[in-house]
């Protein structure tokens, strides 16, 4: 091997901050299994054409091809353009349409897994990284208290992770799409991406765009209005109706994200707000719309988004209408990984170090490894009987906070941060909880 | 989306199957940590350069290209061209020398990921897998006691799992240079190569490539005696040297492996078997090799191979000698599926279902629901205030074995399989251990 390429847009960490990732996607997982989502994981990749049937992202899609695929093999019909998918949404749709006739609907399913996007080299975004998805689908028609309940799963996430508190902005597509349409705006899409951008390029340039694409002064006004509306109970709606735009769609937005933003309110106070601005980039949502910021760091945007899609794990008369949300971690851990913000009191799955007096007790420090492990203790032996000293810097070094002696008068355990040393038997020692597995410790915990 | 593909060689598991996958990943993932082994993900992605380093396996590579990249974008000198890795030792050996200044040594890692091969499509081989490995490495020099420690953490991984008996069958790649140098053989890679078929073309096959290839029938002989040599402790190495060739290599082999057998029959009988025959392919082995068989599913050939590389991640006048092992999992795991050799209790991780008398109850059962959970029960409350007998049906079908109800005297809990119904308080009802999470069942447990 010759040269060492960095390849910028694929983030791997260094042990100490991959027992911070694990410690994150065990938690994350667990909470999902708690609320009853089963795990799926699907390939890599898909065919083009499933990865463009979304639109908007087709540009980030990294295309795959066999280095030695030649002339002497044609690709067959079977043998489509396949390309890493870009999101787990896409994925989880075909899976849905594929399998349907096996799976249980309304199916939970949660899915963490790696995905890709091509982007441009050194725009200092991500190429790889993790997302970590729930969705529920259901034949035919999907009830709206799932868009409830998906915003409690992710606030149970995020209160067993060491983060600051989250809050889930929720509105719904329907406000929008009801609203500009009673407005009498031609197209509701084109004015939901034109605010979407509020954030980026403020109150003016909205009205200004809105107006070069053919909006009234008077129009572009009151989507703004619509947009500053915000509130963590029902009361949104009403400043709504003030507007005195009417339309039935926009009736029916109101009323399911009044339920949304209730639900939570009971369940998790201070958990959700209803922020009429939220539009997700993404056409395929149709309902519930999720964006989440975390407290002190709304400066990174959103770190878990979704929503409620009627129409994409759809096929002819087949319709599995939808509502999912996906955390996109990786990003997250490397904004807080960047500010040094989380930590692993070690990098080493490693509680203690077996010393070695001599080379010939190797066999019986392997007895007491075994002896520790079989009741969970991690345990490594020694690499050589070096001097003491030399065997209680390499366990330092790591992190280790354990090392074991073993003696003619019987074994002994040393906690190597206080000196505190223990007369101890493999059969019986236990070290502190605390000390069995790394800890992760965050910005507030 | 319109039209659905499967693809060949990507295989994905239902959500049963998946909690199997999901059952021997945790475990895996548990006896390396108890071992000591820190876990590390490196990026899916490596510069083509280095993935061709490893030579062999180069044709099986798939390529990547972004959608987008144009005649605009040429490609800078940063900008390498790219392949998913097909293995993670290259990678791992790419991450050790890019990373060697931060990292502790001898660094125990395991890594567990998805690796991908561009073989030709309908093969019947997978073109995406998990991998399991685990790898010491040292710098400049390793010592051969970890060499004898790999087939034991294997051996504690395989108790582990609902699978039949494993025998890790050890050679050393030392023992089959030095013999075939003592013979007077010109090309010892060669022979080993030839010899290596064995199992797919027989002595007579053997005999013949070799006699072709230039070596002399007694030579060829030689070879295959030895190749039939195979032991369960020490005494192989007597055999080999009643064959009468001598070479200081052939000792050095001879004595190292005798210490992994004799190491292995202490402290795990039966675990490790000498195994004069095995080679594996690959060239960067140049001490012990490991294969494993499951009894009863010899066909299927090594679940779990691996050895000893000096030259792999080295660069320059930086040595780092290591050796390490890798479980093929998606392999194993399809073989098993496809025998109806493995299953779960149940395709999702909820222990209750949370029934509704009336949708209006919706809130109250999502309060019971958060209750149970706290103490780490799975809960998913009813989709709705449907009959009971479908409530029911609907836990049935996904192998939820409990059913909880409200009621004006208080809650009671059902286990559907027996009919039993008591009287039970979410703040206090456990599960019966083995119906708190899915259970794997195997062919012999």
């Amino acid at each position: 091997m010759s040269k060492i390429t960095p390849l910028s847009g694929f983030p791997e960490w260094s042990p100490a901050n991959r027992v911070v990732e694990q410690h994150f996607l065990d938690r994350i997982r667990r909470v999902f299994e708690l609320h009853g989502f089963a795990s799926l994981e699907t390939r890599a990749v898909e065919p083009l054409e499933t990865l463009l049937s979304k639109g908007e992202t087709s540009k980030e899609v990294y295309l795959l091809r066999r280095l030695q695929a030649d002339a002497e093999e044609p690709r067959g019909a079977g043998d489509a353009q396949l390309g890493l998918h870009f999101d787990l949404t896409v994925p989880f749709a075909r899976y849905v349409l594929e399998n349907a006739g096996k799976l249980q609907f309304p199916f939970r399913r949660y899915q963490i897994q790696k995905v890709w996007r091509g982007e441009r080299p050194q725009e200092g975004r991500y190429r790889e990284f993790y997302q970590c998805d729930i969705d529920i689908v259901d034949r035919d028609t999907l009830p709206a208290h799932y868009e409830a309940e998906i915003p409690l799963v992710i606030g149970d996430v995020f209160a067993e992770l060491p983060l600051p508190k989250a809050t889930i902005q929720v509105n719904n597509r329907k406000i929008l799409e009801g609203f500009y349409r009673g407005l009498g705006l031609a197209d509701p899409m084109e004015t939901m991406r034109i605010v979407d951008k509020l954030d980026k390029i403020g109150p003016k340039g909205v009205l200004k765009e809105l107006v070069a694409g053919g909006v009234s002064e008077a129009q572009a006004s009151a989507c703004l209005a619509l947009a500053e509306i915000s509130a963590e109970d029902g009361s949104f709606a009403e400043q709504v109706l003030k507007l005195g735009v009417t339309d039935p769609l926009l009736d029916e937005g109101l009323a399911e994200l009044v339920a949304v933003v209730e639900t939570a309110a009971a369940h998790s106070p201070g958990l959700c707000r209803a922020e009429l601005k939220i539009a997700r980039g993404l056409d395929y949502y149709t309902g519930t719309v999720y964006e989440t910021q975390l407290a002190g760091y709304e400066s990174i945007g959103s770190v878990c988004s979704g929503g409620r899609y009627d129409n994409l794990a759809s096929s002819g008369d087949e319709r599995y209408p939808g509502v999912g949300i996906s955390i996109g971690l990786s990003r997250l851990l490397g904004v807080l990984f960047g500010k040094n913000a989380l930590s692993a009191s070690r990098g080493v799955p490693t509680c203690v170090l077996i010393a070695l007096t001599a080379d010939e007790d190797r066999a019986a420090a392997m007895r007491t490894a075994a002896s520790l492990r079989a009741r969970g203790i991690a345990v490594e032996v020694s690499p050589s009987a070096a001097k003491f000293g030399k065997q209680i810097r390499y366990a330092e070094r790591r992190g280790i906070p354990f090392v074991w002696f073993s003696g003619p008068d019987g074994d002994s355990v040393k906690d190597i941060r206080s000196g505190d040393q223990i007369a101890a038997e493999a059969l019986t020692w236990n070290p502190p909880a605390e000390d069995r597995y790394p800890t992760v410790s965050g910005p507030i915990v």
